[in-house]
């Protein structure tokens, strides 16, 4: 699926084309709302996500309940719209950019008036048409068998350092996936499956709003029953962990992004790194291990894809930063658009998304993107030839 | 610039094409076998790193030793082809994947017989090819005052934590580059500029081979005197984040990147992250910090950009690695391709190719591609649009 | 400029999101209204076209006037849409494929229950988003002094012959452009330049239509004041010429596209047909002749950009076309979905917009994308060394 | 398949990278060498040709006779690189651009010293590498049992006007394929199956040579055995006339292509233009006209795709042709670079190799792209489909 987004954060409504999905998936919305819905909880945000309750209105590509293989539109709209319509078209300029944010090489790049044009587009809330579109890339997945979870494992310097076991649905004899430990993860206001690491994150972050300060943190994502050879390591830009990665980085604050044991093995060596190689008849090759996340040599291996994604604290901080005014060059103190402290679960909720998409796209590729029953076929075909060799 | 290249490990060539490489730039041939003959430094790399001496034989492209705009071409011969030739070509299929390459999912993906023709290309001698290609970005860069450099900081578990101060050349006035350090860097067969640290390095190089293993670890990037506003904000994958960890994740054994501080902020707070904006009439606008590593909201934004990159151990150890025959089934131990214990050294100087083919196309793509008089003139045009506001 | 359309033909909506808009383009709505009003306008179209008067709404991209550089999105209401939301949604399977259009590869490829689910996404409705999105072109196209126009040659049988002398900007002295031909062409409901052909055109139409017949015809397409260089010879994807057939042959019913003089020379012998170079202070390099219609070696050549295009004749005829039910294989009579004898007018429009397009993605390939002025100031810059060779 | 060729025509050896060519290929040389000498045969071609006798040198890609997924890379030896060598490197500047080719935007658009740079990439020796990329592909086409012929119709004013029966291998019953027809068009030395036509053309060869001067003209092209479904009509870009329309005019000389019977139909009515559709069990859907060309909807039919291309007369005459200095601005004559007087039949085996390339793509864009045995079992699959319905 190819897809564009557009709006602006206080615009009248996020908008999302997706072109080449595939016809004959049944579209549930209530799905594609509660994915919105799920991006906008979290301990931690501002008061702007108990006035938008975003739902999809979708304008084409869906019809009685089913994709037809046009372009699939739809828009978000923005219930705050009203009250800032005056405020954005009216609005004086504004002209002290903040630290950390698109807004001073934004101006700059574009030759803009005031700072509002760029923030208004660099706003995080047009990662709500992402997670939509990641939601219909979903609707697919789910149908293949493949599972997307993700949770927070640091905010700020609280680290869950415990090992969550994950299951491999395409392996699932290895590590049965724990549906336990998804409700639990979905039941947190933090995404964090331990209470008490939970617990102290909450605290952190009650401590960091009375500062007037903001967090960032990590989470991880897994997805499992991924059939090995998607992406390869035949052309420099074919590789399936560059392009996720690429995904992933285009989430705002998102600056690390690891994949499987890398960022926490303590010597790096060889022997005990790499995963070894097993068989049996139920379950094809598998490993015992997942230090590559999934992925060797640019391709998904059959084990779950692991994923550690790093986020910045969000910039716009209470207290303020020194900044310079665009115009008169004068110092200043950056404005406060935003009263988020942390925005790490919502980070995580969009990042399913974004690997969503491109384990979508992955499958398009390899298995056609025209309709789901072919593709379906096309898939089966190959682990026939799979369990054939 | 465009490209793509072709050629197996032990092929007769290694091949490239680089389509919209801009017309009259002085080709240095010196400089780009320089280029090749750094990537194949670095204590640690095996026996075959004396037997190839790379160089690259121009077919198109350049005339009278100027690119014409036309598409340059070229090849990296195979020194070592002539004694393998038969090998590959009359060898008994291999059938045993080595954990941690794409052996297993490429013969898979593929259907092939022998997990030789995986191996030819998933290995990493297909990054000469991409040296030069970065190379030659690197030939426009540097006329456009455009620096990159590299270090290693760490190998096993030994990491050099003193921070290393480096210059920007678009903000000459706030850390003048070392040239000392630049020059310590490339006379050490580590890339690492402290004494004692390359040393403790060594000896850990010299340890894991004699136990038969291999070693992973991390390398520092950086890139100097790029304006502000490269890449984009408005589109998700206009990021220019997003693009450069991409190339970055395409370097075999890449398992992690960070961007600025992210990955040694302790408490990730916002006050004290994030760069604060100052200005003066010599610098224009300038920071005093850089925690974001030089990209803020998917934009370069005009201070040195700065990555920190992780790799895992190289896949072929010496003591071999549980698998399994791919046709039989049964248990056996991986083969050893490969005689390299370490090679963070030559993955950085890739690293710096590939960095080098991002900030080129993010020129190409503000500044235009044709000709380089034309694009210094844009380029001029908008620094001084940046001066005038 | 990148851009998706989607949006059903009696859906609620039609949107398009424009990715890469350069900011500080004024965007004059009234422009792009009539933009659509002129693809509606034309003898020969059916009863819809008084139905639906298109207008575009903006939700973003432009702020207080100007583009911001974010991506445009506008939707484009069908009035029509609740007349048809039951019969689309709750209508029987229509199982009749029509000979000429979509239907019958289109319920094969994706699987479909119904025909509608092709019609409604085939139909030539969707040219109202390309034309809107062409018309944000012409805005930029039209601040750089390149302006395009088309007339229509041909309906049925009924050919215009006579030689239509049409300027071309950058060489302004050559053929200064003819503004009574263009409102000739504007007040003409046939978009034809000459009474008398026209005449005898709305004949033939008015006799098609009363035979149940339709018509197809040809237009000739013409682009001034265009800087030489745009498009290129180096690599066979870089055309200038394929890019604007390609975007031609997506307009539906489009089946022939020639450049130039090509389909009307007798004897295409070299001498007599190529363009002879000529110079002047004040034209620069300049033609007495267009044979190759403005275009040599894929790229422009500094002359007027002329083409020819042909169309058949609309599918949808009254008297029906025999065809197979796709379920039951009976020999049936297709469907007759719309009432247009002849879109020929209609599709010159729509030819401008994607017109417009092309030229406005090579100009931002070679003088940026970001920003109109300093598009603008980066073409100057162009014009100034084209002036000092 | 993605592809980049390199190479001046007057260089060492042209090149050609192609991605994403699937493995498990049976990698035919004499094939490839064969479609090269089709490509240098023709009346009219000058005394170069007998010079050049390409070879494919394949450097990667390919091994024990089979193509293995990763890129293929080979290089067309210029024989008569030797004797050119020192005219390219050491010449004088040229700088009389020649009306009809790229010289004169080329020079300006990427700021040359020489004509010769720009004549050395323009000039159409660099389809002979396309011309083997599409041998490549040829290799699966015929494996898929999709056949592509063509025939010269057209030289200067003499027209082949009668029709030419041709089959197609998806509908075999309706018109069965007529070899007798392949072979004498490949025996004919100006591709053209009526020996009084033919005769004709070379008549007018001979003249035009007397004379100094050159021909332009056209070619039929024909594929068979295309399944219905390929292209879509979903999104503007996504339409397979588009795609072949933009391979086709990047061919040199190339000015016009037509779709079916547009360019001779002579009223152009909507009954008695569309292919009504039938059925039969053996067939499935089928046509018994073609006047769509094969293509309906921007999606293949089913039926053959027919496609008629013009070509412009060569540029270069022996006569010369009016032109300027590119310094002096002086008038002067052209230079006469090349002999050839009519090279229409090597552009109908060109457009040969560029229609297989599309076709291909569009083949994997559906049915995979990894290996040829995946790629027919999802074919077959999608054949199984279609006959179900």
């Amino acid at each position: 699926m190819q897809f564009l987004t557009a709006g602006e954060s206080h615009g009248e409504a996020l908008s999302c084309i997706i072109s080449d999905y595939p016809s004959g998936v049944s579209v549930d919305i209530a799905f594609i709302n509660n994915e919105l819905s799920r991006r906008q909880k979290g301990f931690g945000r501002g008061s702007r996500m108990s006035i938008e309750k975003d739902n999809v209105k979708i304008l084409s590509g869906v019809q009685k309940g089913k994709s037809t293989g046009s372009p699939v539109s739809f828009l978000i709209y923005n219930q705050d719209w009203q009250n800032w319509k005056d405020k954005v078209e009216k609005g004086r300029n504004l002209l002290n950019p903040r630290p950390g944010h698109a807004d001073l090489s934004g101006i700059l790049k574009y030759r803009l008036e005031s700072i509002r044009e760029v923030i208004e587009r660099s706003s995080a809330r047009e990662t709500a048409a992402r997670t939509a579109a990641g939601a219909f890339a979903k609707l697919i997945l789910t149908s293949l068998d493949i599972f997307i979870i993700s949770y927070v494992n640091r905010i700020g310097d609280i680290k869950l350092t415990r090992k969550v076991n994950i299951g491999n649905r395409f392996n699932p004899n290895v590590n049965p996936e724990d549906r336990t430990l998804v409700e639990k993860i979905e039941d947190s206001n933090l995404r964090c499956p331990n209470d008490k690491i939970s617990s102290l994150m909450s605290d952190l972050i009650k401590k960091a709003s009375s500062q007037g300060d903001t967090l960032g943190g990590a989470f991880r994502l897994i997805a499992t029953g991924i059939v090995p050879g998607l992406g390869s390591y035949i052309q420099w830009d074919r590789r399936i962990d560059s392009k996720i990665a690429a995904s992933l980085f285009s989430i705002p604050s998102v600056k690390a992004v690891g994949f499987g044991k890398i960022l926490s093995s303590k010597n790096l060596r060889g022997t005990g790194y790499h995963d070894e190689i097993f068989y049996n008849k139920r379950s094809g090759f598998y490993r015992k291990s997942n230090n590559a996340g999934g992925i060797e040599g640019g391709m998904t291996n059959g084990e779950a894809i692991d994923i550690e994604v790093f986020l910045k604290p969000i910039p716009t901080t209470k207290t303020g930063l020194k900044t310079v005014n665009i115009k008169t060059k004068e110092k200043t103190i950056s404005l406060k658009e935003r009263a988020d402290v942390c925005a790490v679960p919502s980070a995580a909720v969009i990042g399913e998304a974004v690997l969503a998409v491109e384990l979508l796209n992955a499958i398009q590729e390899k298995f056609g993107k025209d309709n789901i029953e072919e593709i379906k076929e096309n898939l089966k075909n190959y682990k026939g030839y799979l369990n054939s060799i």
